[in-house]
């Protein structure tokens, strides 16, 4: 067990060890296990933990914001337009003064080619923990409550057929940063990772030259498909989600063509028949219903999406206690 | 005395009983005190209450928001521009997430003919207590409030004569739920409730028929009158306050026409020298000086609304600590 | 050393006799060292401070929020979009409601000739403490926490030269209020202070009868001139900052013609060969890069814009701690 992250940042699971990663769900299940019992866990008392946040947030600002209270600490919670960020104050100005101040500067910043160097440049200068709270390339605090929640239910997940799958939605143009964290992620811990998307909407070629690295170090593997039925057939978990074409960002017109024509990409019961029969369903939320998935599904026996949300909470007051406090 | 109400929903008093109520007033009693002595009251340490604004507010949310802070516990405050709900996520999910996060749900939606269904949805759904911050139909914690400011200066209130009036107001289209909290909840503390308006002001015809069925099981009485100075004649209380016409509530044109005709509908010194000598004037605030009430009055030595708007603090405290905390 | 400061206002540091401030710096101090050496500072557990702010703020935000969060306390942001204080509620009835709930009301309201009035009208009427985060004249959190950093540098400052220096800026119409404070402030403590402007700029004339009578009873002084290199010439420490022509307020066009025409009033290392070689750079930040000041300046070895601004939080807690905790 690795013991020593006070000030360490939290950018992208990939800078973390397996054996830190390990400690991370460690103190999640214990920290959940004393939220059950009703025992306080004061480890962070009146410190604060900064939110910036470029876009909006439902899930990431409530369960950061509940979890430093039951931490005994305080959010101070800062969106752009109160925040002189927006006009001019540089991140290196931003990181040290707030540094100065509190102990903690959680971000979110999803702009494209912006806000994975917004977050690095905050590290570079703060003498407190940098917390990704989603950019353009990364999810990290997503990625982890997905992996808690499928140990949770699976146990041991090496083998285990889980499929990263693109989805088709009206509220399109979504990050990149939740399945690029998952094919990341989730071949470390021996998964063996199928990732189905419409041709058009690949990811980046590092992320899957790294995944398959990690793949390999850790009896995992990652195959690609733009089947979707060969994703969804004998499936363990799945994940179908959409997510914004990279490639053509910048090119509007291109990218929805695309989207219109894949309209049946969509998680439907006859999709999860083809996969094993305890196949566990599960998204990020707020899912584009009717679009990315049928309303059945997602309100359906195979779901877990809000125990996968609930350990959103869970694990982001571990990734706080350990980083922010500790010995 | 009831002991019982962790978990509790508090939607409408109509669905506490009046033990429940009585109970209520005496932890504000209570709380009150020991404010006033500086007696720490940390009840509710490191627990989370969720305040959903779908409109502005300021008493609501300084009352809860400093009432959680003295209980030891945070308010986490989402408005519309900040919640994923304005797009999309269902009040089911909402309400499933944040009981998974954190302690109560607190929720003030005025859209007419939603207000109170959504916060219903929500409540089937939640795991912890849903508190109403006022909603198209009811505003339970502005009546309580006024219930334990009216007891504070009268003591029995058997046989007063309180008299809820309609009054002029260019801020005009108020909801009609502090009305409506009104002459259901003070019935049935035995007060004379004399509900007075201009015609086309009529409380729904449901609330007028559980107002009376209220003041028969408990020895008060509801009388309608369209006689302004009927109201204010030897009245103990008045409370002269605008709202909206819910009849005519999708056509703006009548409801105008209306309001011009009714400038009249003022509280004005003359007026309340035909109520008792001692007679309270209360208000929930913000007031519409000139139009709703003259300032010598509303400054004047019968007005208590300071004293009124001081006991949001002590009764949502009460609210909170009972149904949040509790045995 | 003055003892009893419960309840006081914070708006003017004028109005605080130099005792008092300096028992205001020796528990700034104090607060500093327990903050480095994590000694748990809870004197305000569970005690509310309504932030008010008319205008956008970062750095007297995060301060005031995180200062009162190390204290045991709570700040109960209020940004005009969110208050009703916007749509006509009045001054008193503000004050005295926050006053029942919370403990103290910290308000930033720049507008010209509105801001200190509205606050003073607050004062009138509460029963907590007022505390000024920026008025249209004054700044006393700015100027207390450049007075901190300025004798934790330098010790002793009397004789010292103190140059408040008038700088170019795009983003201009800045408040006075920064220069005002400094001018009024630093004579008390015996420094020489030169005030440095082009034609058209001057402060009123009533700040400068008022700082020059605080120069004459504590040993300081008060030189006004429109050379710069007068202002910078064997400085100790140098203030260039832009504010904008109250005098021409209402008259934007010829403001600008003015503004124009002084791009050469600009903080360069040239600018700064000409002061003391341990010069102090000192900014309240953000500031203009580029205009108001060079680069090399700023991120040079003179400047200490870091350690002012952490003042800022240090300086802020003892207001608190004095005006709303003490004996």
């Amino acid at each position: 067990m690795q013991t020593i992250f006070r000030g360490k940042h939290f950018i992208t699971l990939q800078e973390w060890t397996k054996e830190e990663i390990d400690t991370l769900l460690d103190v999640s299940y214990d920290l959940k296990r004393k939220f059950a019992m009703g025992i306080p866990t004061p480890y962070l008392r009146d410190k604060t933990i900064f939110l910036m946040f470029f876009e909006q947030s439902t899930r990431t600002r409530n369960s950061m914001e509940t979890g430093i209270t039951q931490l005994g600490g305080h959010a101070n919670y800062l969106d752009t337009s109160t925040m002189q960020v927006a006009h001019g104050e540089v991140a290196k100005d931003t990181a040290i003064i707030l540094s100065r101040y509190g102990h903690a500067i959680a971000c979110r910043n999803c702009f494209w080619g912006i806000g994975n160097k917004y977050l690095r440049e905050m590290a570079k200068w703060a003498t407190v923990p940098v917390i990704n709270m989603q950019d353009d390339l990364y999810h990290p605090l997503q990625a982890i409550a997905d992996l808690m929640t499928m140990q949770e239910k699976r146990g041991d997940l090496r083998k285990a057929k889980v499929s990263v799958i693109w989805a088709y939605a009206t509220t399109h143009k979504k990050p990149i940063s939740v399945p690029v964290s998952q094919v990341l992620l989730f071949p470390r811990y021996g998964m063996d990772v199928t990732l189905a998307y419409p041709e058009g909407y690949d990811l980046p070629d590092w992320v899957i030259e790294q995944a398959k690295e990690n793949a390999e170090k850790n009896g995992g593997s990652l195959k690609i498909t733009h089947d979707q039925e060969e994703a969804y057939r004998d499936a363990d978990v799945v994940f179908p989600k959409n997510w914004g074409s990279w490639v053509t960002n910048q090119s509007t017109e291109v990218i929805d063509d695309l989207l219109q024509k894949y309209q049946g990409w969509k998680c439907t019961e006859k999709m999860m028949q083809l996969a094993s029969k305890d196949v566990l369903y599960m998204h990020a939320l707020p899912a584009d219903r009717g679009n990315e998935v049928e309303d059945s599904v997602i309100d359906g026996p195979h779901s877990v999406v809000y125990d996968e949300a609930e350990n959103r909470l869970h694990t982001a007051k571990a990734v706080m206690t350990l980083t922010m406090g500790g010995r």
